[in-house]
């Protein structure tokens, strides 16, 4: 099937899960939609997520997507399992195909999360977790502080050291052995993270996971575009389309030009 | 007259305004808005402040304001000249009075501002204080990580002195004495910003500069509130109540209770 695949985000994050989708899927057209304008959602009602999710869905279906994958965990943890109900194509968020992951990758039983305060406070991913299996302990843990770090660009930095060692502490002491990546940026700061936490402990990017869970789903349904042809790729925003474009340069392996920014408040 | 006066801010932040006006203006009625559902407006384009700034303000007249307040420094640099021009009632921001302010205080000529990107982008505390004065030397410099630092209650902290170093390093190389405040959060780590700058820099605080222009404004247009009453004080938001109600309860010598959530996208 040759429709495109729509991918949203809060903003410029989940160009890692987009990236990701490229790489694993190459036959696909991609249709991306970051909110660039109501960025971070990690700090807001469950309430607000879905009601932005609701309005970026309906853009998205007047793209013709065939399937939709919310890039976002946040959304993914407050917005999917109601938007699914209502929705008659496929929809997949990070939260499962990480939250899956941690769960094969431990062998201690103690696995960490960690997320945006309003991600973490969902409580979403401790129920994927014990459903797959109830034996396993989670700990898990807000990072308000990373998001502003990288985009501040402090990958490597002190203060960032400082900051992953102050959260991450508890990670050590219930000796969690799978720690799940549960914001699109922190896996820019994993060198950060595994430094502290050693490299005994598996670091789960959902974003790689994600994409692996989109491929067996279109295969399923049969809506997979085999096509040898170059895929096309499609950028939207609500807000700054410059630095939209810049970030998108240094996440993506092919150059944006052509993004549009659209009022996302009138769907 | 005994109408009120509106306040707003692009969240909690502008609560430290709304606190001086309490003080320096005990008879007046306030409705206070937050746009705590969008926050922040310090990395948005104009174009989106702005939109967001009418959006309120058209709110708050629904709310028979007498005078209106842009408590927020970013839409008092991007949106207030333009919503001036078509607004009936009398509107003032926060970076007039102290860009005025940080002007009678310096004596070395050198005056510094900080505040977000797009405010310090904006370029307009340097518009202002050329205006004043044309021959003052303007030093100003974004500081995105305060905001984060201050919501995470890191104000005495060693990452907040580090940051405040690296960020004020150029004010001192400059020998500004003079300190302009320009955000409604940084008054919060004060006492950091004082300890690395030294005594001998005055830091401006725009919020007790803006409530006393208010105040000689509602005096020279008649429009003072003299009741000796108990003023009222209504708030609302765009999202999340309780995180409102509690940071609102760390700022304000009254408790608030009644806060009610709008949605502000349909005004």
């Amino acid at each position: 099937m040759n429709n495109p695949i729509g991918v949203f985000d809060s903003g410029v994050g989940g160009l890692t899960v987009a990236r990701e989708i490229m790489r694993q899927l190459p036959g696909e057209d991609m249709v991306y939609f970051g909110d660039t304008a109501r960025v971070p959602y990690g700090s807001k009602s469950k309430q607000t997520v879905l009601k932005y999710s609701k309005q970026i869905v309906r853009f998205l279906k007047t793209k013709n997507v065939k399937a939709i994958v919310v890039a976002c965990n946040t959304a993914s943890a407050l917005a999917l399992d109601e938007i699914a109900t209502e929705l008659d194509i496929p929809i997949i968020g990070v939260v499962k195909p990480g939250a899956k992951m941690a769960v094969e990758n431990t062998k201690s039983g103690n696995v960490g999360i960690i997320g945006t305060e309003s991600t973490i406070k969902s409580g979403i991913y401790n129920d994927y977790i014990r459903e797959l299996n109830p034996d396993i302990t989670v700990v898990s843990k807000a990072c308000p502080l990373f998001v502003p770090l990288v985009e501040e660009g402090l990958l490597e930095d002190r203060v960032t050291d400082d900051i992953v060692g102050r959260y991450l502490q508890v990670m050590k002491e219930y000796k969690v052995d799978s720690l799940v990546l549960g914001c699109t940026h922190y896996p820019l700061i994993r060198n950060t993270i595994e430094r502290f936490m050693g490299k005994r402990v598996t670091l789960v990017n959902p974003a790689f996971e994600t994409a692996k869970c989109l491929r067996e789903l279109l295969t399923e349904q049969g809506l997979l575009n085999d096509r040898k042809k170059k895929p096309e790729y499609e950028y939207y925003v609500s807000d700054g389309v410059d630095k939209f474009i810049s970030f998108a340069d240094s996440v993506l392996p092919c150059h944006v030009t052509d993004t549009k920014v659209i009022d996302i408040e009138s769907f």
